[in-house]
Protein backbone atom coordinates (compact mmCIF):
# COMPACT_ATOMS: atom_id res chain seq x y z
CA UNK A 1 0.00 0.00 0.00
CA UNK A 2 1.54 3.29 -1.29
CA UNK A 3 1.25 6.71 -2.23
CA UNK A 4 2.63 7.24 -5.63
CA UNK A 5 5.58 9.82 -5.60
CA UNK A 6 2.72 12.39 -7.62
CA UNK A 7 1.20 12.76 -3.82
CA UNK A 8 4.58 14.33 -2.45
CA UNK A 9 5.18 16.29 -5.57
CA UNK A 10 1.30 17.11 -5.32
CA UNK A 11 1.70 18.47 -1.62
CA UNK A 12 4.88 20.65 -1.97
CA UNK A 13 3.94 22.19 -5.04
CA UNK A 14 0.11 23.26 -3.41
CA UNK A 15 1.72 24.58 -0.43
CA UNK A 16 4.79 26.82 -2.59
CA UNK A 17 1.25 28.20 -4.44
CA UNK A 18 0.25 28.84 -0.95
CA UNK A 19 3.07 30.76 -0.09
CA UNK A 20 2.98 32.64 -3.59
CA UNK A 21 1.19 35.76 -3.77
CA UNK A 22 -1.89 35.46 -4.41
CA UNK A 23 -2.43 38.09 -7.51
CA UNK A 24 0.40 35.90 -9.09
CA UNK A 25 0.67 32.69 -10.96
CA UNK A 26 3.89 30.17 -11.22
CA UNK A 27 4.59 28.42 -14.32
CA UNK A 28 4.66 24.43 -14.74
CA UNK A 29 8.26 24.92 -15.58
CA UNK A 30 9.26 26.76 -12.57
CA UNK A 31 7.43 24.44 -10.12
CA UNK A 32 9.31 21.87 -11.50
CA UNK A 33 12.02 23.90 -11.25
CA UNK A 34 11.66 24.90 -7.73
CA UNK A 35 11.66 21.13 -6.39
CA UNK A 36 14.31 19.61 -8.86
CA UNK A 37 11.10 17.32 -10.36
CA UNK A 38 10.84 16.21 -13.68
CA UNK A 39 8.50 18.54 -15.32
CA UNK A 40 7.09 16.11 -17.91
CA UNK A 41 6.10 14.20 -15.11
CA UNK A 42 4.84 16.83 -13.01
CA UNK A 43 2.63 18.75 -15.83
CA UNK A 44 0.83 15.15 -15.95
CA UNK A 45 0.22 15.64 -11.87
CA UNK A 46 -0.52 19.67 -11.88
CA UNK A 47 -2.93 19.18 -14.99
CA UNK A 48 -5.04 16.24 -12.64
CA UNK A 49 -4.46 18.80 -9.62
CA UNK A 50 -7.03 21.82 -11.91
CA UNK A 51 -9.13 18.69 -13.41
CA UNK A 52 -10.07 18.24 -9.05
CA UNK A 53 -10.65 21.95 -8.90
CA UNK A 54 -7.39 22.85 -6.28
CA UNK A 55 -5.64 24.41 -8.82
CA UNK A 56 -6.80 26.99 -11.58
CA UNK A 57 -4.33 27.44 -14.46
CA UNK A 58 -4.43 30.50 -17.17
CA UNK A 59 -2.05 31.68 -20.22
CA UNK A 60 -0.67 35.08 -20.49
CA UNK A 61 0.94 37.91 -18.36
CA UNK A 62 0.12 36.82 -14.65
CA UNK A 63 -0.69 33.62 -15.89
CA UNK A 64 0.28 30.27 -14.23
CA UNK A 65 -0.99 27.53 -11.79
CA UNK A 66 -2.87 29.16 -8.59
CA UNK A 67 -4.62 27.20 -5.55
CA UNK A 68 -8.35 27.60 -6.68
CA UNK A 69 -9.69 28.08 -2.92
CA UNK A 70 -7.60 28.96 0.13
CA UNK A 71 -5.18 27.04 1.35
CA UNK A 72 -7.04 26.56 4.32
CA UNK A 73 -10.03 24.92 2.62
CA UNK A 74 -7.79 22.35 0.56
CA UNK A 75 -7.08 18.92 2.22
CA UNK A 76 -4.02 16.92 2.15
CA UNK A 77 -6.40 13.84 1.33
CA UNK A 78 -7.98 16.15 -1.53
CA UNK A 79 -5.02 16.43 -3.13
CA UNK A 80 -3.92 12.80 -2.84
CA UNK A 81 -7.41 11.66 -4.09
CA UNK A 82 -6.82 14.07 -6.95
CA UNK A 83 -3.58 12.64 -7.95
CA UNK A 84 -4.48 8.55 -7.15
CA UNK A 85 -7.53 8.72 -8.23
CA UNK A 86 -10.91 8.46 -5.95
CA UNK A 87 -12.22 4.86 -5.07
CA UNK A 88 -11.27 2.50 -2.49
CA UNK A 89 -7.88 1.26 -1.29
CA UNK A 90 -9.09 -1.76 -0.83
CA UNK A 91 -11.01 -3.60 -4.27
CA UNK A 92 -12.82 -6.07 -2.98
CA UNK A 93 -13.38 -8.48 -5.81
CA UNK A 94 -15.94 -10.50 -4.27
CA UNK A 95 -13.91 -13.81 -4.49
CA UNK A 96 -16.57 -15.20 -2.31
CA UNK A 97 -18.60 -15.59 -4.92
CA UNK A 98 -16.40 -17.92 -6.50
CA UNK A 99 -15.54 -21.64 -6.44
CA UNK A 100 -16.54 -24.76 -5.27
CA UNK A 101 -17.82 -23.23 -2.30
CA UNK A 102 -19.21 -19.74 -3.53
CA UNK A 103 -21.79 -17.85 -1.58
CA UNK A 104 -24.88 -17.48 -2.89
CA UNK A 105 -25.26 -13.30 -4.13
CA UNK A 106 -28.40 -13.41 -1.95
CA UNK A 107 -26.01 -14.19 1.40
CA UNK A 108 -23.78 -11.31 -0.66
CA UNK A 109 -26.06 -8.42 -0.03
CA UNK A 110 -23.92 -6.79 2.57
CA UNK A 111 -20.20 -6.51 2.04
CA UNK A 112 -17.80 -8.43 2.87
CA UNK A 113 -16.56 -8.05 6.40
CA UNK A 114 -12.91 -8.32 4.78
CA UNK A 115 -13.79 -5.34 2.45
CA UNK A 116 -15.79 -3.82 5.61
CA UNK A 117 -12.87 -4.04 7.80
CA UNK A 118 -10.34 -2.63 5.02
CA UNK A 119 -13.10 0.32 4.25
CA UNK A 120 -13.06 1.24 8.23
CA UNK A 121 -9.24 1.27 8.23
CA UNK A 122 -9.12 3.89 5.08
CA UNK A 123 -11.59 5.96 6.79
CA UNK A 124 -9.72 6.37 10.18
CA UNK A 125 -6.78 7.60 7.40
CA UNK A 126 -9.20 9.68 5.62
CA UNK A 127 -9.78 11.39 8.87
CA UNK A 128 -6.44 12.22 9.72
CA UNK A 129 -5.76 13.88 5.73
CA UNK A 130 -8.89 15.62 5.72
CA UNK A 131 -7.89 17.94 8.63
CA UNK A 132 -4.80 18.70 8.00
CA UNK A 133 -5.10 21.35 4.56
CA UNK A 134 -1.97 22.76 2.65
CA UNK A 135 -2.49 25.88 4.91
CA UNK A 136 -1.08 23.66 7.73
CA UNK A 137 2.00 22.17 5.30
CA UNK A 138 2.59 25.74 4.13
CA UNK A 139 2.82 27.14 7.92
CA UNK A 140 5.03 23.82 8.76
CA UNK A 141 7.46 24.72 5.81
CA UNK A 142 7.91 28.19 6.60
CA UNK A 143 9.08 27.70 10.20
CA UNK A 144 10.85 24.99 9.47
CA UNK A 145 12.85 27.60 7.18
CA UNK A 146 16.38 29.38 8.22
CA UNK A 147 16.74 33.37 7.68
CA UNK A 148 19.08 32.46 4.28
CA UNK A 149 16.46 30.00 3.11
CA UNK A 150 13.84 32.83 3.25
CA UNK A 151 15.86 35.32 1.17
CA UNK A 152 16.34 32.55 -1.44
CA UNK A 153 12.92 31.93 -1.41
CA UNK A 154 11.64 35.85 -1.62
CA UNK A 155 14.28 36.36 -4.39
CA UNK A 156 12.93 33.38 -6.58
CA UNK A 157 9.28 34.45 -6.37
CA UNK A 158 10.23 38.20 -7.39
CA UNK A 159 12.18 35.66 -10.95
CA UNK A 160 9.41 33.14 -11.16
CA UNK A 161 6.15 34.97 -10.07
CA UNK A 162 4.01 35.81 -13.75
CA UNK B 1 -3.39 4.86 -2.96
CA UNK B 2 -4.24 1.25 -3.44
CA UNK B 3 -4.27 -2.36 -1.79
CA UNK B 4 -2.79 -4.69 -3.84
CA UNK B 5 -5.40 -7.50 -5.24
CA UNK B 6 -2.28 -10.28 -3.09
CA UNK B 7 -4.18 -8.70 -0.14
CA UNK B 8 -7.62 -9.76 -0.59
CA UNK B 9 -6.37 -12.70 -1.69
CA UNK B 10 -4.40 -13.40 1.54
CA UNK B 11 -6.84 -12.92 3.72
CA UNK B 12 -9.25 -14.75 2.57
CA UNK B 13 -6.94 -17.56 2.02
CA UNK B 14 -5.78 -17.04 6.23
CA UNK B 15 -9.92 -16.99 6.92
CA UNK B 16 -10.08 -20.29 4.98
CA UNK B 17 -7.54 -21.82 6.68
CA UNK B 18 -8.61 -20.49 10.24
CA UNK B 19 -11.53 -22.57 9.37
CA UNK B 20 -10.08 -26.05 8.13
CA UNK B 21 -9.27 -28.63 10.98
CA UNK B 22 -6.31 -28.04 12.63
CA UNK B 23 -4.22 -31.06 11.82
CA UNK B 24 -4.43 -31.08 8.34
CA UNK B 25 -2.59 -28.80 5.72
CA UNK B 26 -4.12 -27.97 2.40
CA UNK B 27 -1.82 -27.53 -0.68
CA UNK B 28 -1.46 -24.14 -2.76
CA UNK B 29 -3.31 -25.71 -5.49
CA UNK B 30 -6.64 -26.60 -3.27
CA UNK B 31 -6.32 -22.63 -1.42
CA UNK B 32 -5.94 -21.71 -5.33
CA UNK B 33 -8.97 -23.94 -6.36
CA UNK B 34 -10.85 -22.22 -3.75
CA UNK B 35 -11.56 -19.06 -4.80
CA UNK B 36 -10.86 -20.00 -8.28
CA UNK B 37 -7.43 -17.71 -7.74
CA UNK B 38 -4.97 -17.96 -10.31
CA UNK B 39 -2.44 -20.54 -8.66
CA UNK B 40 0.71 -18.94 -9.82
CA UNK B 41 0.42 -15.71 -8.77
CA UNK B 42 -1.45 -17.05 -5.45
CA UNK B 43 1.77 -18.98 -4.52
CA UNK B 44 3.89 -15.95 -4.79
CA UNK B 45 1.85 -14.60 -1.95
CA UNK B 46 1.22 -17.84 -0.27
CA UNK B 47 5.30 -17.69 0.18
CA UNK B 48 5.11 -14.30 0.99
CA UNK B 49 2.49 -15.25 4.04
CA UNK B 50 5.09 -17.70 5.20
CA UNK B 51 8.11 -16.03 4.84
CA UNK B 52 6.11 -13.58 7.22
CA UNK B 53 6.17 -16.59 9.78
CA UNK B 54 2.23 -15.67 9.42
CA UNK B 55 1.81 -19.54 7.40
CA UNK B 56 3.60 -22.73 8.44
CA UNK B 57 4.10 -25.05 4.71
CA UNK B 58 5.38 -29.00 4.97
CA UNK B 59 5.68 -31.77 2.54
CA UNK B 60 4.67 -35.29 2.21
CA UNK B 61 1.11 -36.84 3.96
CA UNK B 62 -0.92 -33.93 6.16
CA UNK B 63 1.49 -31.32 4.23
CA UNK B 64 0.28 -28.12 2.99
CA UNK B 65 0.01 -24.79 5.06
CA UNK B 66 -1.00 -24.20 7.67
CA UNK B 67 -1.72 -20.98 9.91
CA UNK B 68 1.45 -20.36 12.09
CA UNK B 69 -0.30 -19.06 14.75
CA UNK B 70 -4.05 -18.92 16.10
CA UNK B 71 -6.47 -17.03 13.87
CA UNK B 72 -7.08 -15.05 16.36
CA UNK B 73 -3.62 -13.79 16.77
CA UNK B 74 -2.98 -12.65 13.16
CA UNK B 75 -4.29 -9.08 11.97
CA UNK B 76 -5.17 -7.99 9.27
CA UNK B 77 -3.04 -5.29 9.26
CA UNK B 78 0.25 -8.22 9.50
CA UNK B 79 -1.28 -10.11 6.14
CA UNK B 80 -1.48 -6.95 4.53
CA UNK B 81 2.02 -5.99 5.32
CA UNK B 82 3.58 -9.52 4.45
CA UNK B 83 1.81 -9.10 1.03
CA UNK B 84 2.38 -5.42 0.44
CA UNK B 85 6.46 -5.76 2.37
CA UNK B 86 6.50 -2.90 5.26
CA UNK B 87 7.43 0.53 4.77
CA UNK B 88 5.57 3.50 4.95
CA UNK B 89 2.91 4.61 2.43
CA UNK B 90 4.17 7.85 1.79
CA UNK B 91 8.09 7.69 0.71
CA UNK B 92 9.00 10.91 1.83
CA UNK B 93 11.96 11.25 -0.98
CA UNK B 94 12.75 14.80 0.67
CA UNK B 95 12.18 17.12 -2.14
CA UNK B 96 12.54 20.28 0.67
CA UNK B 97 16.33 19.93 0.03
CA UNK B 98 16.51 20.37 -3.57
CA UNK B 99 16.12 23.38 -5.76
CA UNK B 100 17.57 26.89 -5.76
CA UNK B 101 15.63 27.21 -2.16
CA UNK B 102 16.54 23.82 -1.00
CA UNK B 103 16.50 23.68 2.94
CA UNK B 104 19.76 23.02 4.41
CA UNK B 105 20.21 19.04 5.96
CA UNK B 106 20.21 21.32 9.40
CA UNK B 107 17.46 22.49 9.05
CA UNK B 108 15.66 18.83 7.82
CA UNK B 109 16.76 16.83 11.14
CA UNK B 110 12.84 16.69 11.87
CA UNK B 111 11.02 14.85 9.32
CA UNK B 112 8.97 17.08 7.04
CA UNK B 113 5.35 18.52 8.27
CA UNK B 114 3.81 16.71 5.39
CA UNK B 115 5.70 13.42 5.52
CA UNK B 116 4.37 13.45 9.38
CA UNK B 117 1.28 14.03 8.52
CA UNK B 118 0.53 11.46 5.67
CA UNK B 119 2.80 8.70 8.78
CA UNK B 120 -0.42 9.73 11.43
CA UNK B 121 -2.67 9.25 8.55
CA UNK B 122 -0.94 5.91 7.93
CA UNK B 123 -0.65 4.56 11.58
CA UNK B 124 -5.01 5.63 12.69
CA UNK B 125 -5.31 2.80 9.34
CA UNK B 126 -2.97 0.75 10.95
CA UNK B 127 -4.25 0.45 14.27
CA UNK B 128 -7.91 -0.33 12.50
CA UNK B 129 -6.37 -3.29 10.63
CA UNK B 130 -4.00 -4.21 13.79
CA UNK B 131 -7.36 -4.94 15.85
CA UNK B 132 -9.13 -6.90 13.19
CA UNK B 133 -8.25 -10.47 13.12
CA UNK B 134 -8.10 -13.56 10.45
CA UNK B 135 -10.42 -15.55 12.96
CA UNK B 136 -13.13 -12.11 13.02
CA UNK B 137 -12.74 -12.72 9.42
CA UNK B 138 -13.53 -16.10 9.55
CA UNK B 139 -16.13 -15.95 11.84
CA UNK B 140 -17.85 -13.04 9.55
CA UNK B 141 -17.48 -15.34 6.67
CA UNK B 142 -19.29 -18.43 8.56
CA UNK B 143 -21.93 -16.18 10.12
CA UNK B 144 -22.85 -15.14 6.58
CA UNK B 145 -22.57 -18.34 4.93
CA UNK B 146 -25.94 -20.39 4.48
CA UNK B 147 -26.50 -24.42 5.26
CA UNK B 148 -26.07 -25.34 1.50
CA UNK B 149 -22.41 -23.29 1.39
CA UNK B 150 -21.74 -25.07 4.40
CA UNK B 151 -22.56 -28.09 3.82
CA UNK B 152 -20.46 -27.57 0.50
CA UNK B 153 -17.47 -26.21 2.39
CA UNK B 154 -17.60 -29.37 4.61
CA UNK B 155 -17.69 -31.54 1.62
CA UNK B 156 -14.90 -29.56 -0.01
CA UNK B 157 -12.72 -29.65 3.04
CA UNK B 158 -12.94 -33.76 3.40
CA UNK B 159 -11.05 -34.12 -0.61
CA UNK B 160 -9.31 -31.00 -0.62
CA UNK B 161 -6.98 -31.37 3.11
CA UNK B 162 -4.68 -33.49 3.07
Amino acid sequence: MRFGEGVEWGVHVCALLAAAPPDRGLSAKALAEFHELPPAYLAKHLQALARAGLLTTSRGPRGGYRLARPAGEISLWEVAEAIEGSGPAFRCTEIRQRGPCAASAKACIRPCGIAAAFAAAENAMRKVLEKITIADAAMQAASAADSRQMAAFRAWLVRAAT
